[in-house]
């Protein structure tokens, strides 16, 4: 059958039907080109807003939005490139600590990422909270720091998916943005762009989650697999709980020291789980490890031996930030590092367990403190944020410290113990708490994921 | 409650709300303005197209895109301002009838009309048959020809709802012009910019028509109806049957001929019927006739003493047309008329009765052979069409002409024949046949309309 007009494809997925291929590709291809003008896409993004994509169509726009531009090749670099992405949640820094891992077992983590919006945090504003820290690369600068490290994040080059950014502007303006279909090929189109062999997802639910229930999770997964598959590249996700933040920091400095904590084989085991759960499916699917058990327990070693922090500092260093703050200089990194002038606590209201802290409240109150954006030209501040004191699940005294602020500004410090004190919910007995690694979701299917 | 933003608006009819006055005055000004660029002004089509407009939405975007243009204004010239709009079907020439007749007696009837595409024809594309007949005045030039003549049938003026043009230019290329609200506010739009008092809508439905269920044609009668009165005009509708073509002739100048038919008191009985009731409902609305039936009988008198035809050359006569061709000159007539070099008969399958005539394939016949436009930009050839010489309910004999079909190419008159053929069907018994004028719609409701 012949490729339909634009009109006509627009005509078609306006009455809920699903596109071929070689019409995905003409919509997608023909808007990069400048031959289907910006009224027909904004028409077409608002049929797919309301219709929806099946998963085969989804990968096609995926792919569509990746040939836009240069799909990287790391075929002179030594080792299994791999990569992961996150839905995002409160304190979800693993990328941090995951990629250096990763590269400390001689796989390359060739990470593009993103900056923060809304509740949840930017990989790149954290990194960035590192004095100096270039996230600004050219191909080649990336591709020599993965030659000489094994890891580098970076924002996305120009030249990577650039139909994403024209197509992302007109959704902005056009009340297209939360359509899974788009959203899937905005971030798919990247990573798939990253060159890598292999792809590990973190799909996060739960109250601080951008899909709060499971069963839309898994539909998110198996949309994102599709699309990585259909692109060669090997794809899993970890269907993970985003309930209550991950970890004890929240903020973009802290949580580089968080990072740098369970790079020290320390931090908060939430953290570390994840973590070391994929970077063991990581060495799974890179042939680096015959089980997934076996790949936990060397990467445990590598958090444990130093090996992983030494690959942090080297990535930091090639990336012209200031490596001795997040090395074993702690008078330095007390000296240096970002620091708020104001701090506060957030007192446990009563006597009893900590049973639910909501995580988008708190991710809120973070971006009100000024850890985040609220609009793209917000200009953050690295030191401000959250540490928690206590999780779900703990006992805690009345008028014991849940929380510690740290804020620029003491007007909204205490606007953030107000609404942090109300995030919290302390009750006499426990509840139940969810799984943190539920389940593992690929192209086959479905399954529980048992702890590593 | 403040107007939203455009994006806020899309997202809005997106997710099936219904838009405030003021909302939908913004999005239509806005563009209009350019404030409001063509890419979002296309997503909201697509989204008014997906979840439609209920009737005050309708109203509401109907106004703002007549208020884009200029409103005539003809309180200079005597006489009650009525206008009719037909939704259209094959053979549908009630317009060039009635517009004289209504001005026959001292009524004002200012036409802005348009041109036929797809099976139907247009109201100007049937005048242009007339050589010279001018349907491009300006508005100084139809208000001398309405104070001359009382009607006057022209091309909507450039001031006329300006924004409509671009808007149907946006949904022709992005799959939105098949929209009840987008297509009344399309047509009221102009229909309200002419300046009338009152209007009459003759809503079809039928094999032939645009919507062929007449509970879906009730529908649109009720939301032209608003958006009529919105704009302080009483507004009717007429429902009529478009199961079988209107009168015997269809084509550009084969339906001028029907039209001096029945102004010279006679011509096809269902025409007739028509044009009787539409220029009676318009009498009463004017306060020119007490009652339908009065102003029946006063419609059956303007077509029997010639005062309708009269009007008819007059009009023709001012908007610069050869006025002998449809005056009594037949000598004249003949020998000046537009003549199809072909013409070939379309003969009766087998003895019995004509029950069913699909009017859409009549119509696509026609456009066959070359009395209408597949493509915007085709040119007419006003001599082709085809001339019923049965109606259905008729009784017909194996092999007698049921149809006669003029063509300016033989090989397409070959294809025409073999098409009307299939559209005809003749059966041993006749079928009930549909009630021409069934209801009339009005702002208090719906009511069966009595034959007068």
């Amino acid at each position: 059958m012949a490729t339909l007009s634009p009109v006509e494809i627009i005509a078609k997925k306006r009455d809920g039907g699903a596109l071929t291929s070689d019409e995905t590709h003409a919509m997608v291809a023909g808007f990069h080109a400048g031959t289907v003008p910006d009224y027909q896409m904004s028409a077409f993004l608002m049929a797919v807003y309301m219709r929806g994509m099946d998963n085969a169509e989804t990968a096609d726009l995926t792919l569509a939005m990746t040939q836009s531009g240069r799909i990287l090749n790391h075929d002179s670099i030594p080792g299994f490139k791999v990569d992961k992405h996150s839905t995002g949640g409160v304190g979800d820094k693993v990328s941090l600590p995951l990629a250096p891992l990763v590269a400390s077992f001689g796989m390359v983590d060739p990470m593009m990422s993103g900056r923060g919006l809304g509740h949840t945090g930017g990989t790149l504003d954290k990194l960035e909270s590192i004095p100096g820290f270039n996230v600004d690369l050219s191909t080649e600068q990336f591709q020599q720091v993965l030659r000489d490290v094994g890891c580098a994040v970076i924002a996305p080059t120009a030249d990577v998916a650039p139909v994403d950014k024209t197509i992302y502007a007109l959704r902005d303006v056009t009340a297209t943005v939360a359509s899974i279909p788009l959203i899937v090929g905005s971030i798919m189109s990247k990573k798939i762009a990253e060159g890598p062999q292999a792809l590990v997802l973190d799909i996060k639910s739960g109250s601080g989650a951008f899909l709060q229930e499971f069963a839309d999770g898994v539909a998110l997964a198996e949309s994102m697999i599709a699309a990585g598959e259909n692109a060669g590249i090997h794809t899993v996700a970890m269907m993970t709980s985003m309930d209550e933040p991950l970890g004890a920091k929240v903020g973009n400095w802290l949580e580089i020291e968080e990072t740098v904590e369970v790079l020290r084989g320390g931090g908060p085991p939430d953290v570390v789980e994840v973590v070391v759960a994929q970077c063991a499916q990581m060495l799974l699917m890179g042939g680096g490890a015959p089980t997934v058990a076996e790949g936990a327990a060397m990467a445990r070693r590598g958090l444990a031996d130093g090996s992983a922090l030494a690959k942090f500092v080297a990535m930091v260093e090639a990336q012209g930030g200031d490596a001795r703050l997040v090395s074993d200089d702690e008078a330095y990194t007390e000296a240096h590092k970002p620091r708020a002038p104001f701090t506060a606590e957030v007192a446990a209201p009563a006597d009893g367990v900590l049973v639910a802290i909501d995580c988008l409240e708190v991710g809120l109150s973070s971006v009100g403190m000024g850890a985040g954006r609220q609009r793209v030209d917000d200009v953050i501040d690295m030191a401000a944020g959250v540490v928690f004191h206590a999780k779900c699940g703990d006992e805690v005294a009345a008028g014991a410290s849940i929380a510690t602020l740290h804020c620029g500004d003491e007007a909204l410090l205490a606007a953030a113990v107000e609404r942090v004190g109300k995030a919290l919910t302390v009750e006499k007995d426990a509840r139940p708490l969810p799984t943190l690694i539920s389940h593992l979701v690929d192209k086959d299917g479905i399954r529980e994921w048992a702890p590593v």
